[in-house]
């Protein structure tokens, strides 16, 4: 059910987003460089629901910009993605405890060329004897570096 | 005693940032910019706090950009500066439900030129009738506007 519940979350998020410059073909450049941005930015979302689906903690780190400024917020602030990755293997020893994750209302908020804002929710599916299901919001800033659109910012709840 | 603390707090800040300048005075003026940046972006926060403080919303939410595009999550998201204050209201009907706000750890990460990351915590000295002392964390994402630096995402749990 989360799974299937993402798929349409996903399938809908692109197509807004691609229906977008198809529905106003005489909008200007800037519209156009907002709705690939926020196409990128989601893949990166995705990417990482999919990482993480799979079992795959590198793959879902891959989302952050991998610099020792990199913040991740919760009840206390952690700095650098190395710290990023042991705290996640420290929650999340095996695959059963990492459950299903599925993000959706999410938003891509640009704010230039360079910087973007996403808030969504995620929910995980998981077994009671490994911590039960889970759901929050976050708040994500987005930088566009060398390698991509990368989470520079993580503030999840 | 919270306004003791606030007050070393900013001290403290303003310190830290106007110190850098003078220290290494052959910087380059891009650090330059950020320091003033950082300082801008600071001032609004201890206006915002001393509004809090003296029983000011109207005040507090200067601090906020007059859009409805504004962003304010907690448990769920609520959009538009005009929802916020009616937010607010309901919140802290009066001078005693406000307390005495004292924001700290106050960090201003810029982005470029008309963006800022502000991360800090924040603690609510209040009677116990009027719902007891509170402690949080909060993101922000400030946006440099016509009327100087102003919240865009206020994401505070």
């Amino acid at each position: 059910m989360p799974l299937r519940f993402y798929l349409r979350t996903a399938a809908l998020a692109l197509f807004a987003i691609i229906l977008l410059p198809l529905a106003a073909p005489a909008q200007n450049s800037q519209l156009k460089t907002a709705s690939q941005q926020e196409l990128d930015v989601i893949k990166v979302l995705l990417a990482q629901e999919a990482a993480w689906n799979r079992g795959d903690l590198e793959g879902f780190i891959q989302g952050y910009k991998s610099s020792p400024d990199t913040l991740f917020i919760t009840r206390q602030v952690f700095r650098g993605v190395d710290g990023l990755i042991e705290e996640y293997r420290d929650n999340y020893p095996n695959r059963a405890a990492m459950g299903t994750l599925a993000y959706s209302e999410l938003e891509v908020h640009p704010l230039d060329e360079k910087f973007a804002v996403v808030i969504g929710k995620y929910h995980l599916e998981r077994n009671k004897k490994e911590g039960g299901n889970a759901d929050g919001i976050f708040s994500l800033v987005f930088e566009k570096t060398d390698k991509g659109w990368k989470i520079i910012v993580d503030h999840t709840t």
